[in-house]
């Protein structure tokens, strides 16, 4: 096969089965390691299993890693039998998690000074853009090294920037977070307001869809709120890991955040009220159960 | 003339003059009262101008009205002088403030009892809008009297919804100022946190636009804290008056509206620097001043 590349995964869950399922559906030779039991489309596909992330450092050239968290990806990169240990010059690691973008820059250096390059490259459009490979992909890192990647990258994603330097891609993903997080606090406010004087919140959402409040999540989320359908999508549990991120990188870089702070907290009283599996668009029931008044509810 | 229609207008300030001007420009007879000076554009045209809004009522089938605040709304329909006085059966009273919505209801009781009909119908897109007639209209009350009444606000806007009865186009107007102002304050916190962290904020608002993230206040008042332009536009001090009709009205419904208790103190921020004229996209600089840092600046 022409331009069959020497390809590693390192986390195999719900996005990285899917994601390294196209690496070696495209035809190229995947390595891949995962803590947990393998996914069926991998176990029973070409990919060839390797017992640690070292040794899928080894083999592969561009080594792909794909788990839930800061902590997670470090002891990944830098453990025993992690992937450090198994690179050699001129290898290249992607790491496609979101994490902190402060730690990344940390994580980067010491890759590249075993003579390997790094590029951070968190993804959102979550499971459904992971096996559609549809995800959009806001990388970190040097331009060459992008231009390396980038077919790669071509396999899993549609929208793929690159951002800037190492840490810009996580940055870019934080802020898309925190945006995201505050637009559907800002429709649950305009639509819980709407029904409670009265008007019919769809119809409001209707006729302020083409004007300045028009947003992607006033016509997704917005129609969630207004239709009570709070299937995920996207689960609560998982934006409170992002909106804590935030909060966190916030405080380390000595800046204020106050909406993503009380967006963060009406994120906690849904899952004090069993909603951590939520979508995150049930962040309007918080303001629900502020007011003692529901969407739709008689006013 | 054909169709020519006898139609009112009460308050002919920056937004009112202009709107009006296109009643008289469509051929209508027009019937003008203002409390100021007449703008010349409506002095020098066939516009007849009245000695009180009772004047205009009396003379008119379809009164329009245009002023500041629930206050003025209220004086110019039921003071001695007033619309309300000049009424008789039939006509009908359109009022196009961006005014309370449970003023509103109340308003249009009282002009009902005298066996006129009432529409509110607040406009969104500014002195822009009401110079090319692109306003944006929301309006509240029967049928029967928006499709009587709509060929004239043809004349003045072009997305022209109604929403529901009496008062829900005022709610669905506040609605539309509470998203606006918290998707200019997510956009604020995003970009500032990338700013800070090292990134290129024109660069992470690009990667967000087609995304999750995306928004028209993204795209607008994303690029205007990006390039620091920060002429109006729209004037803070109006949107300060927005969020106080939110606020308040929320009080009075009870219902809690964090994230707009939030932005309106920021607004506060900038007005307390000097920038009640700094257009509302400018709310990225009270958080700036609490960050001491702004964007652009080297992190």
């Amino acid at each position: 096969m022409k331009n069959q590349l020497k390809l590693g995964f390192v986390g195999l869950g719900i996005m990285g089965a899917p994601m390294a399922g196209h690496l070696v559906k495209a035809g190229h030779e995947v390595f891949v390691y995962t803590r947990s039991k393998l996914a069926p489309e991998i176990a029973q596909s070409t990919a060839v299993q390797c017992a640690s992330a070292t040794e899928v450092a080894q083999k592969a050239d561009i080594i792909f890693v794909m788990v839930p968290d800061t902590p997670d990806v470090e002891r990944v990169l830098f453990d025993a039998n992690g992937i450090a240990l198994g690179l050699s010059k001129g290898k290249v690691v992607v790491d496609m998690s979101s994490i902190s973008p402060i730690a990344t820059k940390e994580f980067a250096k010491k890759i590249n000074t075993l003579g390997c390059d790094y590029l951070d490259a968190p993804v959102s459009g979550g499971e459904v853009g992971a096996k559609n490979a549809t995800l959009s992909i806001m990388v970190g890192g040097d331009e060459k090294v992008f231009d390396r990647v980038k077919p790669v990258l071509d396999l899993m994603g549609k929208n793929i920037n690159l951002v800037g330097a190492n840490g810009d891609g996580q940055t870019a993903k934080v802020a898309n977070q925190i945006i995201v997080a505050l637009n559907i606090e800002a429709v649950a406010e305009a639509l819980l307001f709407a029904s409670k004087a009265g008007a019919d919140p769809a119809k409001v959402r209707q006729a302020l869809m083409g004007g300045f409040a028009g947003s992607k999540i006033l016509e997704v989320h917005g129609e969630r709120m207004v239709k009570r359908t709070f299937d995920p999508g996207f689960r609560i549990e998982l934006h409170q890991k992002d909106l804590n991120l935030a909060l966190n990188s916030a405080r380390a870089l000595g800046i204020s955040l106050p909406n993503t702070g009380m967006a963060q907290e009406l994120f906690n009283s849904c899952a004090a009220h069993g909603g951590r599996a939520w979508d995150h668009s049930a962040m309007v029931r918080a303001l629900e159960l502020m007011a003692n008044f529901e969407i739709g509810q008689k006013a």
